[in-house]
């Protein structure tokens, strides 16, 4: 057995000997190490991508035409799995260590669309952001009511109720034709005994996302609660005012809200 | 031509297809594509580096013992120095669109270490991270005055001081010990013609580098700059009150200030 595990990591020294000459020809320069077998372009789309991510990057309409294929990859390769798990993770860890009053007062706010339900399934219609903004579309998909859960959202959703937290679910989703299904379909997939659901109502119409849910925190800082975790896809949902005690920020790289 | 080029993607195929083989077998699932060749654990470790570079970890003290190599890798293979010329990109194009009043009061801040210049030299020799912050090593690192400057922030500061800014350095080294050596250092980088190099007085030695930091440009403000942009390589730089029209994240995966 040492003998057939000294051979495969021969094997592969050899192998990645051969890969970096082959592809570090035509650039001239070695390519980053998670590059080999990437393509040229996905050291500018990783940096695209971690610009975007730390909202370097305002506004973005689309991800970039070259982007397409490295987004794609990024999304449905499992990288974007991990990234979601380990910021719940994080989420949890940080949790654990809150001292939980018992007043009912101690809360968190979710985001809603790719944070507790995704849209991923949706935007491969669009090449994962490739496509514009497609206001009609993503109603009618929205309007299905068949977005699933993102799986460690939904584990980190029921630890937080187990904890002990008020958890409202705060979305720029317009309360007058989406609320009923929004809030079946968020039902079906597992987000129950939340406190409230909020979503945009006709007169919020036209604020900008950060105006609108500033409003809403500050509504319930006002009721008295304290805000220990707020958690969304979009920068968005994490600036503004009251924005909580410590922010999450969950990977999104197809789409922006201004 | 035309058949080497052909016989050149057809070798690179069947390789690719070969590595691919080799790799996926241990692990049992395919790697993403940027991972092919980054060893297992650099799935985990882009997680890592995401969550940190979004703030959602925090506080960390050392980069994780399994990620030494993939971070090194990052810093030294130059997907680091593509990272930040992308953000230093987006700085200049969102500069070019502010309307320079010529008052001499539009004003942009920037932190000195790992966004003017380099300490990449000094964390080499602690693998970049991977070893706790040692305050009388770094400060006989600082006292040398050798810090290389970033290139691609190097020429966004001279742009941004040609467009009509006022720069601010602002940096948590301390005045009474640093000043002059880091002076000198910037001088001799090409850091020249700022407005004004803040560090951290006496009297605000142990105060949280956000307190420190919002202090200054709250001072600034009163005396009536427009803040238009921040640029740091720390949330601690970006995070507080006043912090600017916009904000610029640099990566930094080797250490976090508080």
């Amino acid at each position: 057995m040492i003998l057939i595990g000294e051979m495969v990591r021969r094997a592969r020294e050899i192998i990645a000997m051969i890969i970096f000459a082959v592809f570090s020809s035509d650039a001239g320069m070695t390519p980053p190490y998670w590059n080999r077998g990437g393509g040229a372009s996905c050291s500018h789309c990783l940096s695209w991508r971690l610009a975007a991510e730390t909202n370097n990057v305002q506004p973005w309409r689309t991800v970039p035409a070259h982007c397409c294929s490295c987004v794609g990859a990024y999304i449905t390769g499992g990288q974007y799995q991990y990234d979601l798990r380990f910021v719940v993770e994080q989420i949890l860890t940080y949790a654990d260590e809150i001292p939980v009053a018992g007043d009912g007062l101690d809360a968190w706010i979710l985001d809603v669309d790719d944070t507790c339900i995704s849209n991923v399934d949706y935007y491969k219609s669009k090449r994962y952001g490739c496509e514009p903004y497609d206001p009609a579309a993503f109603r009618s998909w929205a309007m299905e009511g068949e977005c699933p859960a993102i799986q460690s959202v939904a584990e980190m959703f029921a630890k937080l109720i187990e904890g002990g937290f008020k958890v409202f679910l705060v979305t720029g989703r317009d309360e007058e034709n989406l609320c009923q299904v929004t809030s079946e379909n968020l039902h079906r997939e597992g987000f129950v005994d939340y406190e409230r659901l909020i979503l945009r109502s006709a007169a919020e119409k036209g604020r900008s996302a950060v105006a609108f849910k500033t409003e809403v925190r500050r509504r319930l800082v006002e009721q008295g609660y304290r805000i220990w975790g707020n958690v969304g896809d979009q920068w968005s949902d994490l600036r503004g005012e009251f924005v909580g005690n410590r922010t999450f920020k969950l990977p999104n790289p197809m789409y922006f809200v201004p």
